[in-house]
């Protein structure tokens, strides 16, 4: 690190000297309502946060997920300061497609989790949530027993934006989560679409859903996901349904040995539950925390965070590149005739591509 | 178009009205011993392309790979002028590990389709080709039968390179074998990377080798790529081995049904064959035609080459950012730094792309 150091001594600094002056919660100004307008500072934040404060720390999420470019150098500053608090957890993906029971799934998991001792933090990663509706968490009413936890924190997906973008926002809270106690995070996804490559990518333990049927139930699951899991787990395995879930269970653990080994050495098993009725629900924290002794132990646990972290340097770079690229005005004009030009061969697409990079050097 | 297209008249004429001077190929020039010094232009090229000249097709293949700016306009022609010429063949991909009996079974099924009279070019995507050697397709020796075969055209990797440019420019190079009537592509990759994800986006069909064996044959292929195969092939099902093959063939068959429904309407099967006794070959090219039948018959088929037109143009213009942001060489400087900081939880990732972003803004 020495040679460069000291061009670039400021880039590198790791801990920024100057506190920057305290800010207003504009959100809390602009609404007047509440009693006390509190002005906090990121080191106030963060404090709030180390403290188990979680107003504190919801407020310090909603500075997160803000497109403000102020809110954001205040979130920038308060992920800092919790960053060598963070990675205590145990982070956990949970993807399925709409109707295979993930919130209840999950507060059958979640209660489980908390009865053994552990704070839990619920997350989500939805871009389509404004849109569809479709999120759990959206609906915080279906995980009831768990909104009144003491020992559990839910927290709704970042609203609509690119992929990348509430991605990026939720693997931040997960940092904000983590330096407020909570060693235990869930991240929740709708198994449909790239989501979950995302989700898979910020955290050490991938748990598929799914249900009992033909094949069927897996249509809508984008292709690539099951190679990613952890863990299978036939849902709804309960009356009539219980012995086509059973079946499912011994079919699908036949195929998961016919896949690729696992750079983790762990191979990944299919198991039934009902969330409903509460069954097979230890069973499957208890696989997870055998995942857990065994990557610690093979220092696969500790490789693989470090290699999440540089993926998401790379990935918030690229994203930015990216999105300075298709925001462009001209760009944005230009775009949707390139695409018909490309799609009826009237151009190749590396042309296509040129001439539009061509138009964002000149209009940069 | 009709809004942008006065601001934007030049980026999106798709016809270039003016022929550039002829130009001196300068490969030929250099080396000075052919007898013919030959000037070509890219209509020139592009004449003694449709007219199936093979060498002028090496040697605009050889303008396509070289990165010499010059080269590479007289490229960029050639390719607009075939692209009309191009798109009617039938492309597709080939992968397996290393040991699989590639290059054996490229030969079986490349004959077998030249003897049902088809023209066959086979193309190669290994960015690794210069440092592994490990490509079938830069030791032609292995594949006499073809590289003597009048109906085949053999032409190895572009040379080691970044993933997305040895790809592009095997993408960009069937566009040049189509006008040059080849109405066969095989695409041919090695299973360890990502270079299956950019073959399975440039061709039709994708065709998996692999060996019999308790699991251990996936090895070193990556997840996820089983889940994109339309054909698993059990290769060097003979003698001994037959026995095992066609139990493999059982199981995957079993788990390929599994799978999440493909969007071709395809479901993938595990056929066994010896590429060495030429058995299975046939029955393989048989599966091929067929899902090339349902596929056009559905329509799948154009949308697919649609869609891949459009990712590539992405891809071009994503890759291009990449490249631009990463050779700049106050980032090549600082980036190692930032990663240690990053590996060590000593500045966020986020954090740590931010500031190289600054630092690339301030010296682009």
């Amino acid at each position: 690190m020495e040679q460069s150091s000291e061009k670039f001594q400021s880039a590198l600094k790791v801990n920024p000297g100057v506190e920057p002056p305290p800010m207003v919660n504009p959100e809390i100004e602009k609404g007047g309502r509440r009693k006390r307008k509190r002005i906090l500072t990121p080191e106030e934040y963060f404090q709030g946060i180390v403290s188990g404060d979680r107003i504190i720390l919801s407020m310090a999420i909603t500075m997160v997920e803000s497109s403000l470019p102020e809110h954001q150098e205040v979130a920038r500053q308060i992920i800092e300061k919790c960053l060598p608090h963070s990675g205590n957890s145990l982070r956990i993906g949970i993807t399925g497609v709409p109707g295979v029971g993930k919130s209840t799934f999950i507060e059958a998991l979640g209660t489980e989790v908390t009865h053994r001792g552990r704070k839990l933090a619920v997350l989500a990663v939805d871009p389509s949530s404004e849109r569809s509706k479709g999120s759990i968490l959206g609906d915080k009413t279906r995980m009831e027993k768990l909104t009144n936890n003491p020992d559990a924190f839910i927290r709704p997906s970042p609203s609509a934006g690119s992929l990348g973008g509430v991605a990026r926002k939720t693997r931040e809270t997960i940092i904000l989560v983590e330096a407020a106690g909570f060693n235990t995070v869930f991240v929740e996804t709708v198994g449909v679409g790239q989501s979950e490559v995302a989700v898979h990518s910020m955290v050490d333990f991938f748990l598929l859903l799914m249900l009992a049927g033909a094949g069927d139930e897996l249509q809508g699951i984008k292709r690539g996901i099951m190679e990613m899991a952890d863990l299978l787990i036939i849902n709804k395995a309960d009356g009539n349904n219980l012995e086509k879930a059973r079946m499912a269970q011994t079919e699908y653990s036949g195929a998961l040995h016919l896949f690729p080994r696992k750079p983790s050495g762990w191979v990944p098993k299919a198991l039934t539950a009902s969330a409903l009725y509460n069954t097979g629900i230890d069973q499957i924290w208890e696989n997870i925390l055998q995942y857990e002794k065994l990557t610690c132990d093979n220092n696969y646990f500790h490789q693989n965070r470090q290699q999440q972290s540089k993926f998401w340097m790379y990935e918030t770079i690229n994203d930015t590149l990216r999105q300075s690229f298709y925001q462009n005005p001209e760009i944005s004009q230009l775009l949707a005739d390139f695409e018909t030009l490309v799609i009826q061969n009237r151009l190749s697409p590396f042309e296509a591509a040129n001439r539009l990079l061509d138009v964002y050097r000149q209009n940069q």
